[in-house]
C-alpha cells in the first residue's frame, strides 16, 4: 500500500533530503508540497508534476493525503499541522521550536480526531537510542561524563544532544557529586561544563562532524554509549520510521524512542 | 536489615573477591563458608569465627541465612543449589555451565518453594548492558560487527561474550549478508569471523585486559556500544544486584539482565 | 610568488577536488589542463580562459608552468611526467601504479634535468604520518594490530593502507609470533589476517567512510595511532605542500613523508 | 654482561616494582640498595644477601656497580646523584621535581667525569612517544585537542602529562585562535581548558586508570595518538631502556625521547 505524503518546507536542508528518501522509496508517494515562497520551484524529479500550494488549507482541502510531514518554522509548523490533524491526516514534526503549549493544543487536536501525530526532536535513530540506553545505564552507573565533538563552525557549547542526554540521564540516576571532593582546576575549565554533577566536554576541530560519547564509569569497568553523524542523511531511517509508525497512532506522541520496539 | 549470606567455593578467584565485597558491605552478613577441601583455610577476616562447611546438607540445617551463594563447578553447584532452595533458601549462582536441564530442574524445585533464584552467566553489569542494549538496537540496525580486544594470554577467539552478543542481536535482527555483495579477501581471514552474516574480530595484545565494542552502521551514522573490564571486582555490583533481587522473587531467573529495571 | 600549474586529469575524482583548491588558493594558478577526451568540458569556474590540450608535448612547449600535476592513469602519467621533466617542469604525482621501473626511469630524467619530482601514493597528511609514527613506534612495540574499516561498498580487504603500514612496520620491528603461542580459532577468521605474526581486522559497515587504527600493545600500556579520513578534501592539504617542496627539490622524492619536516 | 646496580629507593611504589624487573631480567644484577629508614627491610627475593646501606658515599665506595638508579626525593636524590657521577657510575633518574639548576650542576658533572646519566620525568615509553609524535604532528596540524581521562581519585586537572604534551606541541605549532572566532559556552567550562589556542578537557571517572588521547582536525580528516596505562608495570621497559642507554653516554640527557631510536 502506498503512503500519500504532503510536505510542508521542500525547499530548506531536511526538506530537499526528506523528498529525495521519498522518492526512493517505493511505497512513499510525494502528492503536494505546501510552500510559502513559491516563486522559485523546489529542485526534485517529476516537480512539474507535483503541486505546490502556498495555502495549506487549499493544499488540504483539495489533495487526499495520508500523512503531513512538517520541516519548517514553528511559525508555519504550528497552524499547518492543526490543520492536517483537523483533516484527519496524520502529521510528522520535524520542526523544532515548538512549545509545551504549542504540543498541548496539537495533543487535544490529534486526541479529538483520532489521528496520529508524531513531534520529533531528532530523527537520527542512533542519537535516539544513545539516549535511551544512557538513561537505562544511568540507574546502574550514576558516575558518568559526556564528551561530544563537532566542527569548528559551531559556535556554542555544550551542543543540545549533549543537554538533552543529561536530562533524560537524570530521570533515572540519583543526584549525586561526581570526582574528588577536593578536586581543583589548575586552568580553569579543565572539568568541563558541570550540571547536576554531570560533566559535558565540548571538543571543536575542523573533520569533525557531530559525535558524542556518554561515559559510564564503575569499579574496574566502563560502560560507553557512542553516536557518529556523518550528515542529514542520517535522519532519514527515522522520517522514514516516524511515516509508517504515525499510521498506527491516534494521539500525538513526543519523542520518536516512544515509538520504537525495543525490547 | 542484615542479609546473611552462605557462600560456597571461598578460595577461588570469585569467591575471594566476593567475601571481600560482603565483608565491606554493611548491611551483608556472611554467616558460613561450603568448601570441599578445607584443609587449607580461606582467606578472609574472622575466618576463625566464619564456619566452614564441607557438608552443604549440614550448613543448611544448622545455619539461617537469606541468600546462598554458588561460585564452584556444575558438579558440586547443582546439588548444591537444590538443596538451598528446598531449605527455601535464595539462591544465586555464578557459577558456568550449568546445562538447560539443571536449569530446568532447579527452576521446578524453586516454584514448589516459592524461593528466588537467579543465575547469572555474566556479573559485570556494563557488560550485561552492552549485551542488551546490542540486542536492542539491532531491530533497527541490522548491520553490525563486533571487535573484542583481550590480552594475549587467552588461547581462544572469538571470546564468549562476543559468541553470547551474537545470540542476543540474532533474537531482533532481520538476518541478512553484510558488505558488499561480492567482496574478497585479499589475505584469508581480514573480514574476521562470519556468523549469521555478522563479523566478530578478535585482537590479542599485552596490556589489554577484557574489551568489545559493537558497532552498528547505517547511512551516514553510527552506533557504538563498548565495554572495557579491567578485574574480576567489575562483578561485584552485579552480584550485590543479584543478592537484592533473589529475595524478591518465587521463582529462577536466568540472567541478571532479567532483574534489572531498565526504563 | 604564483605557482603556475598545469593539471592532467581535471574530470576525475581527484582532479576536480584539485583545480576546486587551486582556484581556492591565492598563491597558486591553473594555467592549462591535460585531457584526453576533451569533448566533454571539465567543472570549474573560468574553464573557458583556461586551455585544456590533448597533446602534452604540446601544452609543455606552448604554456609557462612551475609543476605539473598528475592525476590520471599510468599509460598517461608515466609518458606526460617524463615530458614536464624534461621541459624542467617540476612535477606532483597522485597516480596509482607506476612501477619500481618507471620511478627509477623517472629519478634519471629528474636527476638529468636537475628537476624535482614527488611522486605520492597517499596525499592524506594524517594517514602518512600515522605509517610513519607506526614505523617508528615497532622498534619498541613490536606486538602490534591494526583495525582498519571502511564503507560496505568497498570489495576487497585489507585495505592498501594497511598493507603499506605493515610494509612500514616491519622495516623497523623484530619479526615475532604475536598472542598465544597454542591460540586457535573457534570461528575460523576471528583473528583476522595474518602477515608476518601482524595482524589485520577489516571492518565493513555502511555509515563508515575510511578509518585505521595501529595498536601496539605492551606490559600494561597501550598506544594507538589512529586516522579517520571523510573524503577526497582530506588530500588537498597534502597536495598542497607536494607543490611548494617539489620546487625545491632537484630530485625525484617517493613518499611524502620524506619531503615533511618532522622533528 | 651482565649490569650491576645500586638502587635508591627501594621501599616505594617505583622502587619496589624496579627491583622485580632487575630480578626477573637475566643480564641486570642488584649489587646494593640505597635506604635512608634501614630499620624495616625492602621487600624482595635475596634481600638478606643484598647490601642496603644509608650512607651512598659509603656504598659507592665499597661497591662496584655500572648504574645507579635514583627513584627517591630530590632532597637526598640530588646529592645521591652527584656522588655517583663523581665516581663514574652512571645514573638513571626517575625522581620528579629536579629544578633547571640541579640539572645543570648534575650535567656539568657528568661531562667532567665522562659519565652518562638519563633523568626522564616519564618511563612510560607510549606516553614518551605520544608526545614525541604530536610535537612531530603539529607541525602540519596546528589544531588540535586533548581528552586526558584518569580514575575519580584524582584531585588536579589538567593532568600532568596534558601540560607537557601541550608545551611540546607549541615548540612546532604556529601559535593560532581555535573553534569558532565568536564561540561561546551556554555552561561554563565546555570548551575545556585553554592554553596558547589549544584546549584539554579532563574526564574522571571510576574504572579509569590514566589514559590520553591527542586529536588533530584537519579539513575532513582526523588524527589521533593515544596512550592507555594501566599500571607501574609500564614504566619498566622504558626504564629497562635507560639502564642500557646511559651507560653509551657521556654526558647528561633530559627526556627518554633523547635516547630513543626513532626513524
Amino acid at each position: 500500500m502506498v503512503v500519500k505524503i504532503i510536505l510542508a518546507g521542500p525547499r530548506g536542508k531536511m526538506g530537499s533530503e526528506a523528498i529525495k528518501m521519498i522518492q526512493e522509496e517505493p511505497n512513499f508517494q510525494l502528492v503536494a508540497c505546501i510552500d510559502k515562497q513559491n516563486s522559485e520551484k523546489p529542485n526534485f524529479d517529476h516537480v512539474e508534476e507535483t503541486p505546490i500550494y502556498d495555502d495549506a488549507q487549499q493544499c488540504f482541502s483539495e489533495i487526499t493525503a495520508d500523512v503531513y510531514i512538517d520541516l519548517t518554522i514553528p511559525e508555519i509548523g504550528v497552524p499547518n499541522t492543526k490543520l492536517a490533524l483537523e483533516h484527519q491526516i496524520c502529521a510528522v514534526v520535524g520542526t523544532s521550536g515548538f512549545t509545551e503549549e504549542n504540543i498541548q493544543t496539537l495533543t487535544n487536536i490529534a486526541n479529538n480526531n483520532q489521528t496520529g501525530c508524531i513531534i520529533a526532536p531528532n530523527f537520527a535513530l542512533g542519537a535516539v537510542l544513545m539516549m535511551l540506553f544512557s538513561k537505562m545505564a544511568a540507574t546502574y552507573f550514576p558516575d558518568v561524563e559526556i564528551i561530544e565533538k563537532h566542527h569548528d563552525n559551531k559556535i556554542d557549547a555544550p551542543s543540545g544532544t549533549a543537554t538533552k542526554t543529561v536530562e533524560m540521564i537524570q530521570q533515572t540516576r540519583t543526584s549525586k557529586h561526581q570526582g574528588h571532593p577536593e578536586e581543583y582546576e589548575i586552568v580553569p575549565g579543565a572539568r568541563g561544563a558541570e550540571n547536576d554533577g554531570i560533566h559535558i566536554h565540548s571538543v571543536r576541530l575542523p573533520g569533525l562532524v557531530a559525535h558524542q560519547e556518554v561515559i559510564f564509569g564503575s569499579k574496574s569497568q566502563l560502560l560507553t554509549i557512542k553516536h557518529d553523524s556523518f550528515n542529514r542523511e542520517s535522519f532519514m531511517e527515522g522520517l522514514k520510521l516516524a511515516i509508517n509508525e504515525v499510521q498506527k497512532l491516534e494521539t500525538l506522541v513526543y519523542g520518536l524512542e516512544n515509538v520504537m520496539d525495543i525490547t
